[in-house]
């Protein structure tokens, strides 16, 4: 099988890549302390807007479409009791896709152009940004799955970098 | 509410960061042109492996345990209707917490932790990393409301920073 185009790329850079890499300077993962639940987003790169360099931290990246926790569950909690991550940060983010929609709008938009139904998804889109980050914050620290951690909330402004801490 | 201990430190590292934050420099999602589904592992950094700067190339970010692509179906619909997304990269690696174990294992050693019972959860573990990734790209090639564009699958090794194509 062929790769695909932007696949052969990434092959091209990652030679380059392997040729320099040190083993010691990245986190193992075994160390790991935080988890940081964070929007798919592209304009959204965790390690340079938080610092998360190789060997800095030891941080566990869980990424999905909104940064949703409902989607994130089985993750969570293979990373807090397999990676033994003790902290979650949870990250959304201004101009999100997922942002102003309901379930029905995304469902009527996927049926138009796929002709699939798709009204057993949850695409878990919100109204409000600091609701969502309140509600994947809430819906953590009810779940008896997940341990009793610190959980912070994030607004992510992709205009400017910046992260505004949502209080509770 | 306080911050966690690390979120804490993330919002120092943040606030220099937006300090010198150019917009210009960040991909737009609506660009965005290939997927990357990747494990959590915190010792891949997938923009430093696969030479996604920002900026430099149109990348939606999935993450998850182990990378498996049956807990990213939600993304993947929406990074391809929403975002335009046309091409899927898949990568797995050695030295995975979900590697060798099976389902059972992983729920016995949850149970024996929490004293909860997570029989109803798909943990996704898997015996081979080769089979892992073909697995995931047959799920999505067969899946209807997954768009038909290239998917190239790749091995990671944490040791050597190398991706290796699986080719099926």
């Amino acid at each position: 099988m062929m790769s695909g185009p932007i696949a052969t790329q990434f092959e091209a850079y990652n030679a380059q890549y392997a040729n320099h890499f040190s083993h010691a300077n990245i986190a193992d993962s075994h160390e790991s302390k935080v988890l940081v639940l964070v929007c798919m987003d592209a304009r959204i790169d965790p390690a340079e807007a938080l610092g998360l360099q190789p060997g800095q931290a030891h941080v566990v990246r869980i990424r999905n479409a909104g940064g949703r926790a409902i989607d994130a569950v089985r993750s969570i909690i293979i990373s807090q009791q397999l990676l033994g991550t003790r902290e979650i940060v949870v990250v959304h983010h201004t101009d999100c896709g997922m942002l102003g929609k309901s379930d029905n709008d995304i469902r009527c938009s996927i049926k138009d152009k796929t002709g699939e139904d798709v009204d057993h998804i949850a695409f878990l889109p919100f109204r409000d940004l600091r609701e969502s980050v309140l509600d994947d914050i809430r819906l953590l620290e009810k779940n008896p799955l997940v341990l009793d951690v610190p959980i912070t909330g994030y607004i992510y402004d992709v205009k400017t970098g910046r992260i505004e801490k949502v209080d509770h």
